[in-house]
Protein backbone atom coordinates (compact mmCIF):
# COMPACT_ATOMS: atom_id res chain seq x y z
CA UNK A 1 0.00 0.00 0.00
CA UNK A 2 1.31 3.44 -0.57
CA UNK A 3 1.66 6.19 1.73
CA UNK A 4 -0.38 8.49 -0.48
CA UNK A 5 -3.06 5.60 -0.07
CA UNK A 6 -2.23 5.62 3.85
CA UNK A 7 -3.10 9.06 4.35
CA UNK A 8 -6.57 8.46 2.46
CA UNK A 9 -7.07 5.99 4.44
CA UNK A 10 -6.37 8.47 7.62
CA UNK A 11 -8.21 11.30 6.50
CA UNK A 12 -11.17 8.85 5.32
CA UNK A 13 -11.00 7.28 9.04
CA UNK A 14 -10.67 10.15 10.73
CA UNK A 15 -13.73 12.22 9.41
CA UNK A 16 -15.73 9.17 9.12
CA UNK A 17 -15.52 9.07 13.11
CA UNK A 18 -15.78 12.62 13.44
CA UNK A 19 -19.25 12.39 12.88
CA UNK A 20 -19.94 10.12 16.02
CA UNK A 21 -19.76 12.22 19.00
CA UNK A 22 -22.35 14.17 17.22
CA UNK A 23 -24.53 11.41 16.37
CA UNK A 24 -23.47 10.56 20.02
CA UNK A 25 -24.82 13.70 21.74
CA UNK A 26 -27.82 13.91 19.82
CA UNK A 27 -28.79 10.36 21.04
CA UNK A 28 -28.33 11.10 24.74
CA UNK A 29 -29.62 14.86 24.89
CA UNK A 30 -32.24 14.38 21.96
CA UNK A 31 -31.98 18.06 21.69
CA UNK A 32 -31.05 19.43 17.95
CA UNK A 33 -31.92 23.04 18.42
CA UNK A 34 -28.54 24.67 17.42
CA UNK A 35 -28.07 21.61 15.01
CA UNK A 36 -28.36 23.11 10.94
CA UNK A 37 -31.02 20.89 8.94
CA UNK A 38 -29.54 22.56 5.29
CA UNK A 39 -26.06 21.64 6.73
CA UNK A 40 -27.40 17.59 7.38
CA UNK A 41 -29.52 17.56 3.90
CA UNK A 42 -27.01 19.13 1.73
CA UNK A 43 -24.51 16.84 3.73
CA UNK A 44 -26.35 13.88 3.39
CA UNK A 45 -26.75 14.54 -0.60
CA UNK A 46 -22.89 15.88 -0.96
CA UNK A 47 -21.76 12.51 0.83
CA UNK A 48 -23.78 10.36 -1.54
CA UNK A 49 -22.32 11.90 -4.49
CA UNK A 50 -18.75 11.98 -3.21
CA UNK A 51 -19.39 8.16 -2.87
CA UNK A 52 -20.20 7.51 -6.22
CA UNK A 53 -17.09 9.45 -7.31
CA UNK A 54 -15.25 7.40 -5.62
CA UNK A 55 -16.69 4.22 -7.05
CA UNK A 56 -16.22 5.55 -10.47
CA UNK A 57 -12.47 6.09 -9.57
CA UNK A 58 -12.27 3.15 -7.90
CA UNK A 59 -10.92 5.01 -4.52
CA UNK A 60 -11.70 3.49 -1.54
CA UNK A 61 -10.83 5.78 1.00
CA UNK A 62 -13.59 7.68 -0.47
CA UNK A 63 -16.01 5.05 -0.62
CA UNK A 64 -15.42 4.02 2.78
CA UNK A 65 -15.51 7.79 4.50
CA UNK A 66 -18.43 8.63 2.11
CA UNK A 67 -20.59 5.71 2.74
CA UNK A 68 -20.56 5.31 6.69
CA UNK A 69 -20.56 9.48 6.97
CA UNK A 70 -24.28 9.06 4.88
CA UNK A 71 -25.30 6.73 7.43
CA UNK A 72 -24.42 8.48 10.27
CA UNK A 73 -25.41 11.91 8.68
CA UNK A 74 -29.12 10.43 8.02
CA UNK A 75 -29.18 9.25 11.67
CA UNK A 76 -28.65 12.98 12.94
CA UNK A 77 -31.35 14.35 10.34
CA UNK A 78 -33.61 11.73 11.34
CA UNK A 79 -32.92 13.09 15.37
CA UNK A 80 -33.34 16.71 13.83
CA UNK A 81 -36.48 15.92 11.87
CA UNK A 82 -38.12 14.05 15.11
CA UNK A 83 -36.71 15.99 18.05
CA UNK A 84 -37.48 19.58 16.67
CA UNK B 1 -13.75 17.62 -18.63
CA UNK B 2 -14.78 14.00 -17.86
CA UNK B 3 -17.93 13.46 -16.34
CA UNK B 4 -16.56 12.10 -13.21
CA UNK B 5 -14.78 15.24 -12.62
CA UNK B 6 -17.88 16.95 -13.21
CA UNK B 7 -18.95 14.51 -10.39
CA UNK B 8 -16.45 15.23 -8.29
CA UNK B 9 -16.96 18.70 -8.72
CA UNK B 10 -20.59 18.58 -8.04
CA UNK B 11 -19.66 16.53 -4.53
CA UNK B 12 -16.83 18.88 -4.02
CA UNK B 13 -19.75 22.17 -4.28
CA UNK B 14 -22.63 20.12 -2.16
CA UNK B 15 -20.52 18.97 0.88
CA UNK B 16 -19.02 22.51 0.66
CA UNK B 17 -21.84 24.29 0.96
CA UNK B 18 -23.19 21.97 3.28
CA UNK B 19 -21.51 23.42 6.34
CA UNK B 20 -22.87 27.06 5.24
CA UNK B 21 -26.35 26.82 7.20
CA UNK B 22 -25.03 26.06 10.29
CA UNK B 23 -21.75 28.89 9.86
CA UNK B 24 -24.86 30.90 9.68
CA UNK B 25 -27.04 29.53 12.73
CA UNK B 26 -24.36 29.99 15.05
CA UNK B 27 -23.19 33.05 13.81
CA UNK B 28 -26.97 34.19 14.29
CA UNK B 29 -28.10 32.19 17.15
CA UNK B 30 -24.58 32.35 18.79
CA UNK B 31 -25.81 29.26 20.76
CA UNK B 32 -23.65 25.86 19.90
CA UNK B 33 -25.04 23.69 22.76
CA UNK B 34 -25.99 20.52 20.58
CA UNK B 35 -23.19 21.23 18.31
CA UNK B 36 -20.49 18.59 19.44
CA UNK B 37 -16.70 19.81 20.49
CA UNK B 38 -15.20 16.25 19.23
CA UNK B 39 -17.15 15.95 15.73
CA UNK B 40 -15.52 20.10 14.78
CA UNK B 41 -11.93 18.66 16.46
CA UNK B 42 -12.28 16.15 14.53
CA UNK B 43 -13.63 17.35 11.31
CA UNK B 44 -10.74 19.98 10.91
CA UNK B 45 -8.06 17.35 11.23
CA UNK B 46 -9.74 14.97 8.76
CA UNK B 47 -10.15 17.59 6.36
CA UNK B 48 -6.64 18.72 6.46
CA UNK B 49 -5.77 15.25 5.36
CA UNK B 50 -8.27 14.82 2.73
CA UNK B 51 -6.68 18.12 1.72
CA UNK B 52 -3.06 16.57 1.59
CA UNK B 53 -4.36 13.32 -0.04
CA UNK B 54 -6.19 15.68 -2.72
CA UNK B 55 -2.53 17.57 -3.32
CA UNK B 56 -0.93 13.97 -3.48
CA UNK B 57 -3.12 13.02 -5.89
CA UNK B 58 -3.01 16.37 -7.60
CA UNK B 59 -7.16 16.05 -7.48
CA UNK B 60 -9.17 19.09 -7.40
CA UNK B 61 -12.24 18.00 -6.29
CA UNK B 62 -10.64 16.86 -3.25
CA UNK B 63 -8.40 20.17 -2.62
CA UNK B 64 -11.30 22.54 -3.42
CA UNK B 65 -13.79 20.89 -0.73
CA UNK B 66 -11.33 20.34 1.66
CA UNK B 67 -9.52 23.77 2.22
CA UNK B 68 -12.80 25.52 1.98
CA UNK B 69 -14.44 22.67 4.60
CA UNK B 70 -11.51 23.53 6.98
CA UNK B 71 -11.63 26.97 7.45
CA UNK B 72 -15.70 26.65 7.79
CA UNK B 73 -14.99 23.56 10.12
CA UNK B 74 -12.46 25.99 12.17
CA UNK B 75 -15.14 28.95 12.07
CA UNK B 76 -17.73 26.53 13.95
CA UNK B 77 -15.05 25.24 16.63
CA UNK B 78 -13.76 28.48 17.27
CA UNK B 79 -17.98 29.79 18.03
CA UNK B 80 -17.91 26.54 20.20
CA UNK B 81 -15.08 26.88 22.17
CA UNK B 82 -16.55 30.58 22.76
CA UNK B 83 -20.24 30.44 23.47
CA UNK B 84 -20.16 27.15 25.27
Amino acid sequence: MSYVTIIGLAAAAITTISLFPQLLKVWKTKSTKDISLGTFLLFCGGVLLWFIYGVLLNDLPIMIANSLGFIQGLIILIFKIKYK
